[in-house]
């Protein structure tokens, strides 16, 4: 159970420790830039001196913000450390003078090698190891987040996330056990729909983006998008009919009404039955400090959401994760 | 034709005029949040002063970014300026005593009541009035951007920028000459489909975001998403087969590597007569500055994909602006 930060993070720290930098890019790709749109959620609510940007890898490389330079903090995740765009945008921040700290599951990757600090996380579901969530990338993530915070701006954020990290795992079980039932139900309705959105606001956005494009799209060929709650009633919500099908997550953050009020849009003018709501109100987040809360929350819908993906690959005949037709196949992409 | 800044664009300038912001928060909702997209991009590549985050005006209300203050500028825009989470985010934005500028068609509307400087644009195809589009949302916003990156950085961009905004109606009608026949064959192609997904980087990301959401989902009830070209690889291209239908736009900015590599892909893995490409390489930019012309393209590609988006309507059956459901149509959302 997790008590003081591990000891490749505490070195990053040490390492940026006194530097006051004047922007700080968080850079990766696909589910791991989902993780980073968490990130800013935090930071934007937590720093008054981080100015935060999240890219994708290859569009920071080509953009090639004018701020980064020299006092400029670059944060890169990606799983195994092979994804050449984040490798390429960790030697393009390091070419600009700026200190780069790199998140991988793998420190002799090629990702690992080319930041200045490498810290190390852990992965479940991609890799099939039973894991503590503390030592999760978004785990991880937050408590690099909070150190940079805490030394410049005296938050007191990291004893709270630790003690409240250590509660995680048990808090994410017990979801799985009570949300068994709804996923059994609503897998045979998804399952075989054309399209199925996600929907969410805040810290959660970025586990609703990660599910849309890397697990409806990517392992269950479903039409999907990642839809803000918000920006919903922009556009979007014109394809709502009784047949729509959409997956709600109901954070716990500052942003929440905004999710909410979206859906009661859905279960109004679409159908309850098709309406996947995960509402953080209902989980037992037993022992977590009530400002971490909303932090983790995403955390909690994205693990027990591969369980249901698990669900509609055993109703749809699809092997997920080895059912996919291009990724790691194709040796020209 | 323009040859010099509008009058109230001027006095906003001047008001900012001498004060340093640490920080510029774009704020709006739908297609006004995507142009916000661009103006980043734009202010991304020139200015090393200013640190600039987009926002969806509910999420920028509830969020409330700690860096949000008196030393920071809030622009919105809403083309009505009857936006109630576009109007909340401008007093908010008071509030926390940050100076504010709001782009709307209308100077009597309660955003530019509630904006400290309001800035007038004009627009065509929502209103039916032939415009030019150098007074566009889009052309306003970078004509706003450039004279706060001339002020504080001498980029001389809004010499440039105005001469480049003189030639920009030109270039769009003879865009909608040359795209009138790929229109009309992809039309046709694209009409019983069931999904649609655009498709960019860079400058031309929020001309794709908003066509998905506000054209082909808002006005046609496609399943749609704006897929960011490399985050494309990273999950997205698991759904292409040989009728997943795409509109790429190919920019002229520095990420158009990122779009060029997809839509190969797309060639290569789906099926060339369901990929409709924009190239901006293929319009006539007569008159523009080269390094002005990689941030007019997306207008070029947004004006004609109206027109597009008329064709797929006439074959759908669908009236567009009045077909729609539920926008403007409840009282209660």
């Amino acid at each position: 159970m997790i008590s003081a930060l591990p000891a490749d993070l505490e070195r990053a720290l040490n390492a940026a420790a006194g530097r006051q930098f004047s922007h700080l890019f968080l850079v990766a790709c696909g589910g791991s830039l989902s993780i980073m749109m968490a990130g800013k959620y935090f930071l934007d609510r937590h720093s008054g001196t981080f100015a935060c940007d999240i890219y994708n890898a290859d569009e920071f490389v080509c953009r090639d913000p004018r701020r980064l330079g020299p006092d400029t903090l670059v944060v890169l995740c990606s799983q195994t450390g092979n994804t050449k765009e984040t490798v390429r945008a960790a030697n393009h921040a390091k070419d600009r003078g700026a200190m780069t700290i790199g998140m991988t599951l793998d420190q002799t990757s090629p990702l690992a090698r080319a930041v200045d600090h490498p810290i190390a996380y852990q992965a479940s579901y991609t890799t099939g190891k039973a894991i503590d969530a503390a030592y999760s990338n978004y785990g991880v993530l937050y408590m690099l987040l909070a150190g940079l915070i805490d030394a410049r701006e005296d938050g007191g954020l990291t004893d709270d996330l630790l003690i409240s990290l250590s509660h995680l795992q048990p808090a994410i079980e017990r979801a799985h056990r009570a949300y068994a039932d709804r996923f059994e139900t609503f897998a045979a309705r998804f399952a075989p729909r054309e399209a199925i959105y996600t929907l969410a606001s805040g810290a959660s956005y970025g586990a609703a983006y990660s599910y849309a494009i890397c697990v409806l799209m990517e392992m269950h060929w479903y039409d999907s998008q990642a839809i803000h709650a918000n920006e919903f009633f922009h556009g979007p919500f014109e394809v709502v009919d009784r047949d729509a099908s959409f997956v709600v997550l109901l954070g716990l953050d500052e942003t929440r009404s905004l999710s909410e009020r979206a859906r009661d849009f859905l279960i109004k003018y679409g159908s309850r039955e098709n309406i996947l709501v995960l509402d953080g109100a209902e989980l037992d987040l037993g022992g977590m400090s009530e400002h971490i809360k909303p932090y983790l929350v995403p955390l909690v819908f994205f693990d027990t959401l591969w369980r249901f993906a698990y669900k509609l690959a055993g109703l749809r005949d699809r092997p997920m994760l080895e059912g996919r037709r291009y990724m790691k196949k194709l040796s020209d992409y």
